[in-house]
């Protein structure tokens, strides 16, 4: 199913899909990575865990009429997507305040935002992907003020559907990073991956972290609460 | 001239006025600090010098109908102005690209801006003064949506202004950062200072820094450069 290895990312590695020159496999990885790098851990099973939730979620989402990158899953821990030109911006959605926010602004912790804040980082490691505005965006990318829109109107749309989906599962939604990619037509869709990497997912009743907060903050059984997640969304 | 003083800053002593209520008395002292207040120096005369030649600032502002809180010079190193709620945002225009935007971003040295970048930052020392977009700045202040953009297109006319100015004594304004705050009566004016403590001012024809880069970099004579800066305006 997959050609050549295109690039091996902290999550994921990348490669050209055999079948069609404008896809990819996506392959989810074990390795877990936090404050841009600086911790690293693998976990057995995460890898798949993404790979099944991620795989859950996009179809999700399209029949809620958002497009992305995503075609189909492959196996246990990976799947097959179209080849985008990654825009470099990470696009947060914030529901409730915590975590660098906090820190960054000195807003309280569990401040809720109505509308959802909508925060864009500067996708660049080497610069410890830096909070930009709307302007510094336009300079460092190819996006035209109304894809910039479109995008941040999408990434709402998407976060409505994912609260639902989430809310169903006793979930909240806190929190979650997205990324956007051009297809070869120029179509800009989202790309990369959704999962409890880059969500922030709290337990509905008991409000317990079930996301890479876990790992970060070193609170107990990553992949004990990806299974749980897991779980929860097969149930559905 | 004035009664209690009120704050004392890290560039500027502020008393109310003894005349009116609403009126302020800004003294103007001579402190440079650098790096949010990691470097610091006392230089005799630039207290003086910064009054001086924010005091024909801001006369020449009001002839290009731009308000501000600036009422008259008192003495050498004071004026008088309308107090106002400052809105704890520095507002930064930018011109060309240098300092804090070229590491943090990776913008090359130089580059030009047009239209010029406006970057917004929290003024919070306890938190150095963060970047901000602008759902951070309607979060964090009482400014309106329409108010924040009018403070944009504002600080546009200020640069406009404020280039004519300086290319007439032979200087490019590199960048600059403005405050704002309400009078009593809401409206929103030009305060705090505007001076080469604030400004970037490179020689037009040298391309020679004549701010305060000069004390940051520790490149030079600061006040010979604020002097010959206030006998170009004078002999405008
Ligand atoms: N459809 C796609 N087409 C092309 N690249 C994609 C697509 N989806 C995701 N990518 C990219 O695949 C790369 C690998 O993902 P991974 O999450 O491992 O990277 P990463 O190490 O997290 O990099 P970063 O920290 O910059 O996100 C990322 O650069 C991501 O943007
Ligand atoms: N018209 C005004 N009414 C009320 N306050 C004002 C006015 N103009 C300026 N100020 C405030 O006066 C204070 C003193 O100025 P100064 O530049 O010394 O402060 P500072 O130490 O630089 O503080 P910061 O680093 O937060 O700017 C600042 O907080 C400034 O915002
Ligand atoms: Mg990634
Ligand atoms: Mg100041």
């Amino acid at each position: 199913m997959k050609a050549e290895l295109l690039y091996e990312g902290k999550a994921k590695k990348v490669y050209r899909a055999e079948t069609a020159t404008n896809q990819l496999v996506l392959s989810y990885k074990n390795d877990a990575t936090a404050f841009n790098g600086k911790k690293k851990a693998n976990f057995t099973g995460k890898g798949r865990l993404n790979n099944e939730i991620s795989a859950r979620i996009f179809p999700y989402l399209h029949e809620n009429r958002i497009k992305s990158h995503f075609i189909q899953r492959l196996n246990e821990t990976e799947q097959l997507v179209y080849e985008t030109k990654i825009i470099p911006l990470e696009v947060v959605i914030r529901n409730l305040a915590t975590g660098s926010l906090v820190k960054r602004l000195g807003i309280a912790e569990k401040t809720s935002f109505n509308p959802p804040l909508i925060e864009l980082f500067y996708k660049n490691d080497d610069l410890d992907d830096p909070l930009i505005n709307d302007d510094h965006a336009l300079l460092l990318t190819d996006v035209s003020y109304a894809e910039l829109n479109e995008i941040k109107a999408k990434a709402l749309e998407i976060n409505t559907a994912l609260q639902e989906l989430f809310q169903s599962i006793h979930l909240d939604l806190i929190d979650f990073k997205l990324e956007f990619g051009r297809l070869a037509d120029g179509t800009i869709v989202l790309s990369d991956e959704i999962s409890p990497d880059t969500c922030r997912l709290w337990d509905s009743h008991t409000k317990a972290k079930m996301d890479k907060d876990v790992f970060r903050q070193g609170i107990g059984d990553l992949i004990g609460v990806y299974e749980e997640i897991l779980q929860r969304l097969e149930a559905r």
